[in-house]
């Protein structure tokens, strides 16, 4: 299975999935159970139906899908999730699972996470919060799997502490000690919504792959992403789209309209070539 | 039940649970599957059987129980986790159940973990990472429920974002900003590992409550956390030790060793009265 092959970094494994798809976009798996049951009445089992159904309509047009946990865990779906990764690997060998989880401790606990993410969900990277510094990120990294580090969010109210100070912000500071450190293991997460901060950022963090949310729903711009995000061979993203896609209708007909709206997304975010 | 009275802030059922234990010590519940097994050899759901009993041996002593939350969740165990905040809650009503989870993120992310954390699981406070901003603590606050923010935690290698920079390090605009913002729902977590610095987020932090880590395996001294961390009244404190405690014993005696653990930390950190 390909994503055990030993010796392939997450890097590598990510650089096939935007050859194999020509693309940059992920689409964010976010199952409000309240809208999910809107879009499947009747359903025994709505999340995992419905997220099952959102990848088979995009997995063509992705290169990652990006689970975010809570949406599972407020539910009691943690087989679910468990179930909705394994279908992913099965059904689309080589599409990279980013669980969304932004776990952040130190010691036993970050083991435990780390057991959880890798091993109990069989995810392929995990976003991680910096906030407890490096020792809180290394027990994450392991062979063939990824590390997605947020520095940069898409929130307007990330400013207070990212921003500080003026003239070596946070966010930099993660980008910078990210790439020294990196071994084909580390992605950034940095927001749709400051495109100029973008820039700086991939300066900052050389061809590292930023993990880019913040197009669609909060009004991120594709194409300004792409030209301030990419990396020096014109890739480097993974542009996700969430609510935009997966919630494009509320209704029976879901499936077609996160089609259609993935589509659209994908023809902004396509690799040249 | 009084966890759920009317009008109580978190802040007033914290006061109250210090009048009544006399104790600033909270026990953390950690319950590594390997270890817990090596202490219940045979019971079919040993964290949960394993739980409750230091539960059971130390509830007199404590003034909080502080599960962690990636130990549950490694192992499946989300049914343990809620079946034992569920009993803390029927057999020791009033000692509050701080879940340490560390979560940070925003918007309808965010909703979802303050769902997992207070009606899923039932906790009384939950810690929560500040890296995203504000906005990302917001969702939290609830009537009667507590945010235990991430300030300065107990690790070494938090430096690195957390003192930057010098002279208006991070984890004091933390601090700061905590006190600015209170509506006697917020605490802060100071490490015991850095003494002097509890000095300087006391000063900060008025009087908001601090949940003090790295006492115990990480070798912080309750005195010193005493002296430079407690508030104008000599209390302000929730001093957390979790495998000094749990595992004092691996084996059969764990519970005999739990309580003489607990006991000797107590008498350090007796209210005076």
């Amino acid at each position: 299975m390909e994503r055990t092959a030993p010796g392939r970094t997450f890097r590598e494994r990510l650089e096939r999935s935007w050859e194999r798809s020509g693309s940059l976009l992920c689409v964010g798996l976010d199952p409000d159970l309240d809208t999910v049951r809107a879009c499947l009445p009747g359903s025994d089992r709505p999340i995992l139906e419905f997220c099952r159904s959102v990848v088979d309509a995009t997995a063509d047009l992705v290169c990652a899908f990006k689970p975010q946990i809570a949406h599972f865990a407020a539910a009691r779906a943690e087989a679910d999730l468990e179930t909705l990764i394994a279908y992913i690997h099965e059904a689309y060998p080589g599409v990279p699972v980013i669980l969304d989880a932004k776990r952040g401790d130190i010691g036993a606990s970050a083991e435990q996470y780390a057991r959880e993410a890798f091993e109990r969900y069989g995810a392929d990277a995990l976003t991680v919060n910096p906030y407890l510094g490096w020792e809180s990120i290394e027990p994450y990294r392991r062979p063939g799997r990824g590390v997605v580090l947020l520095c940069r969010t898409s929130n307007p109210g990330s400013d207070w502490l990212q921003e500080h100070p003026a003239g070596d912000p946070l966010y930099l500071r993660v980008a910078r000690e990210a790439r020294e450190r990196d071994a084909g293991d580390l992605m950034l997460v940095a927001g749709a919504t400051w495109p100029e901060e973008l820039a700086a950022i991939r300066r900052a963090a050389g061809d590292l792959p930023l993990l880019v949310p913040g197009v669609g729903a909060q009004g991120g711009d594709p194409a300004a992403v792409r030209e301030q995000g990419a990396d020096s061979r014109g890739r480097g993203l993974v542009v996700n789209a969430s609510r935009s896609v997966i919630f494009a209708s509320v209704g029976p007909d879901f499936r077609e309209a996160a089609r259609d709206s993935a589509r659209s997304l994908h023809s902004l975010l396509r690799l040249a070539g």
